[in-house]
């Protein structure tokens, strides 16, 4: 009963085999290789257009470099103050941008909304006495496990672009947000305004990869410098191509994030029932609930692992009771119905 | 009628004349000079033991010198959203310390509370996913004119030290905090916990010359490289020591303080007279009152200078009425009891 | 015949299955899962002492979290002027050290001298205006194929820890050096005075795995704040140690070390019979010889792979001649004996 | 007798007097004020285009703030061994250009020649895995105190372009070559194919002031930001501005410079007549001898001031006396006829 996160899963069977296939003779390293020139093509087939794709082994990465290549130094990043890049990638953003500025945003449900996106760019003294707001960055699927509507993301990018800001997207779960959203990738992305996405697949099934696209090949120039610089290129790139081209494949990435959320859907309802309603919205892989102290000592007794659940990112609204836990859960490719049926009827008391 | 700021002010006389009596023959270069020497000394006095002092000639450098010696790259600096560093340095802090990150915190009246504090400390997931609070920011003044008492810097300051953080103080305005709280300059910083002040001449009188003081000399080991790599060792040294040997003479920095502090009273005492109450207490030298448009309009059309001030700036319990106009007024050493007299009466009508 | 590097072969078959092995269920991410722990002891054992350990997946990773932790940004790091922090790596170091300089020297079949050391650290205008010597970074294997003796390497670094500088080894090719030194790891590395180590696996045969060693843990302090900071924690961290621990286990490393070092003596030697006497010693896994034109373009025809030597980074005493291709031929763990054979008939002409 | 440095002299009396008589009444700060108008509107004028302007207070800041507006981070400089950004700025070219590399070339007489630039821009492994050569930076004068022909600059900085080089001038000293051009400041820079200069006035007789000029305004974009980001935006900028406007009114830098250099020609005339010849020709203000040890006591003992020059620093055909002590000696606008004369006389025995 795995519930602390999607990176606790294992690599999904087929991504597996993609690298051990991959792993035949001599290739040519940094990325010249065959099987990354075939997965710069699929992207580009993926999202219907001219992308250009700059891959890396870990989120962290993916989102500090295209942020850092979005900006300089003295611009400021509009974010939601529960984000990944806010909280939890001990200031990587910061550290690859030479030292730029992340705004730390209010929001529900994880999600930014226009009217406080309008306020933070027009706050300010403006240049050169104040950082100049320079990137948006929404996560999608965000923080809360919701996910943003095109319409949403079409606004606020719009929002971004007027006033002269970026938009990137973090897609950690990106797939996730797909399967919810249920239409194409491009639409998702550059056709509601995203400049850059990353687009995870570690969280989803792979090993480790991650890739940066750019959906205006120019604003990549001098990317491969900076990925170099930041030591994320990786010799044996071919094993980072292999775990993408079987994400890609058959669709496999959206059949991973398809069983993740519908293993969420199917955690939330059972707790429905037992009583605890999730705060959010359930429409990611991640359920939200908190949990009678009784009812969390049960669980943790009988192994089941997640984590607590910061008390202030509540929903406004939202009455926690006395001694109750909030927590996060949340479900993978790799996740067992019959985990969820266990942590279910622990939560009944069964 | 000039309430803009404080360094719209020129230089005090007896400043000047310093830099000219200094103007004579050959010196060493770099702070080898004797001025320098003596400038050292009279703060070891000054502070009634022994300090290291880095002289420079802007705020924003003294402030991203001395919060960058303090702090790994990965650490945070607690500061209130106000406060010059967060919202007027364009991102200099962050510039010198490899990318930290500030942490912008509310507080009313340009303060921060030591349960704020305690709450950003108590966030964040620790290392090595997230920064790490690492120093706490006090404005004294602070940017809405007001003084921390030296009880409250000492509570901050305790609990920034239980939990690991150093404590800098940007003191811009030092001086008029000092002469509001009528202690020595060792019972308003080490003595109530303050590791590193910023302690500024220039707003106070000087052409430009602030000192970085390290209550702990040891902790300044590596600054002068820190300084120089920066660009702010300057190389006829012995200029900034002379504004900083004058502007400590005869406490000259007090008189000049004293002069701006009595002024900004006055004009908050004619304005409350006019019914413009100021938002904020006035302790320092910056008064913020809300102008109606017709009082505005008169002001400027008479060619008076000041800033309009945020409105999500102000106290939260203030009802600003329809259309009337938040603004700064900052007097100094050199503002004119004439200036104030018209000033006043122009608000008045007359 | 792919002799262009040895991160052109693939992944040794033992660490790609330890790889599968690692597959199964969830686990702890981010280094938080059993066999990191494993790993870091077997580590502690190879060393015979305690270590602190830190993996990532590519060597510029290591070298530049490695180096930057050794030093502050004013610092100043000796290296060989053709050592691959110096040529290779896109600038990381000075990123990662926040704009540290390495002072590029000169020195015979990819080695330095103590006496070009001694000049270095005595040169410079000292603190606060030169850069401070800071950092000895000794590549071994070096890039010219050479191993330095442990006597070497120990002269240098008390030459280097008496003018405080610390020792860092690029290791990215540590297992061919130790195969041609025939003593302990821990001969070659602290014990000879090396601090912290680079320890390579990629190139040996990993997926990529590097693993940074501080010989002596509280140096490491921050360093896992350092890595994820810079995007080089893996979630999935226990891939990472699947690597390593399939390498050190039963000596693997060893092993493959000693099949490429043999590869590259067969090839040196058959080379040498055909008339072309390598530039500097085979100790290693690279063989560095001139090619006349015509054998070249042989070579090249049948497909050949392996890259061209800057005609400047040969030995001073070396005579090229007229036309000839200085080139640098790597073997690996994967080189085949046929291949060696088959590019040394084609030299011959056969 | 002090011959240190130029930076040793005091300020220049007419740029004293303008401090003066700019301190009067308010003003506005940052650089909005008239007087900083003016000094930008004489700038355009002395160097005959349209130009961005950016004062700062040292000619570090100058330096590293211009070259870290003309390079991505990964971009190297090429610039001579001995030149103050590679040896005495602590490093900060490599700050503010967030991790750049200088790369240090050797070259006659403190100037580079057209084959070590060609032979710097072809080296090197190219993107992604190199630094990339972004800028060619010129001293003028040298740090040997000889000046590049406007001709060299033309060839240099064609050679620059051709590929993709921008060109920076440091000049600290420029009017000391200038007046030994004896060209217009436009014909020695733009013309010649400088796109950016530090224009120094400090060593000539300011108290602090360099002028960062671009010479397609266009590319100073954000530049505003990145000064003010380094601390180096001066509040009372008119301060600045006032030196600047007194040392370019009447030509009275070059009357400065003339006096300087026509001491150091003077010195040296009579150091030869002594039988101490000058390594370089003497084209600037200073002149480079190597002492017989006891006539370098009798100068000492008699309170001359000047600081040993590396031996390794001479060039390659000198041959260096046993115990001889190669010296720097600096003359300036400050140098009194009696100090040369007293000087030679000691050398001279007398």
């Amino acid at each position: 009963m795995n519930f602390a996160s999607d990176n606790a899963a294992a690599i999904a069977p087929p991504i597996l085999a993609a690298i051990a296939r991959a792993n035949a003779g001599f290739a040519l390293g940094y990325g010249n290789d065959d099987l990354t020139k075939t997965v710069e093509r699929r992207l580009c087939e993926l999202f219907e257009r001219e992308v250009a794709v700059f891959l890396v082994a870990t989120g962290t990465a993916a989102n500090a470099l295209a942020i850092a290549h979005l900006t300089l130094p003295w611009g400021a990043v509009l974010c939601h103050a529960d984000s990944h890049i806010a909280t939890d990638e001990a200031g990587a953003p910061e550290f690859f941008g030479g030292g730029l500025k992340l705004i730390d945003l209010p929001g529900e449900a994880g999600k930014l909304a226009p009217a406080t996106i309008a306020a933070a760019i027009a706050g300010g003294r403006g240049a050169p006495h104040a950082v100049l707001p320079s990137v948006l960055s929404l996560t999608q699927a965000t923080e809360a496990g919701t996910v943003y509507s095109n319409d949403a993301v079409r606004e606020l990018s719009a929002l971004a672009h007027r006033h002269g800001l970026a938009v990137h997207m973090d897609g950690a779960r990106f797939g996730n947000a797909l399967v919810h959203l249920g239409c194409t990738a491009a639409e998702a992305t550059w056709k509601a305004g995203v400049d850059v996405l990353s687009f995870g697949a570690t969280k989803a099934g792979a090993l480790a990869a991650e890739a940066v696209v750019f959906f205006d090949p120019k604003r990549a120039d001098g990317m491969a410098s900076r990925r170099k610089r930041g030591g994320h290129l990786l010799s044996k790139h071919r094993f980072l191509a292999a775990q993408f081209d079987a994400y890609l494949h058959d669709d496999l990435w959206l059949a991973l994030a398809r069983h993740a959320n519908a293993a969420a859907a199917d955690l939330a309802r059972r707790l429905d029932v037992a009583g605890l309603t999730p705060f959010w919205p359930v429409e990611a892989n991640e359920v939200f609930v908190a949990l009678p102290p009784d009812v969390d000592d049960r669980l943790k007794a009988a192994g089941a692992k997640y984590y607590l659940w910061p008390a202030e990112a509540l929903p406004a609204s939202y009455v926690l009771k006395a001694g109750h836990r909030p927590v996060r859960l949340v479900t993978s490719f790799a996740t067992a119905t019959e985990d969820i049926e266990r942590f279910a009827a622990l939560v009944s008391g069964a």
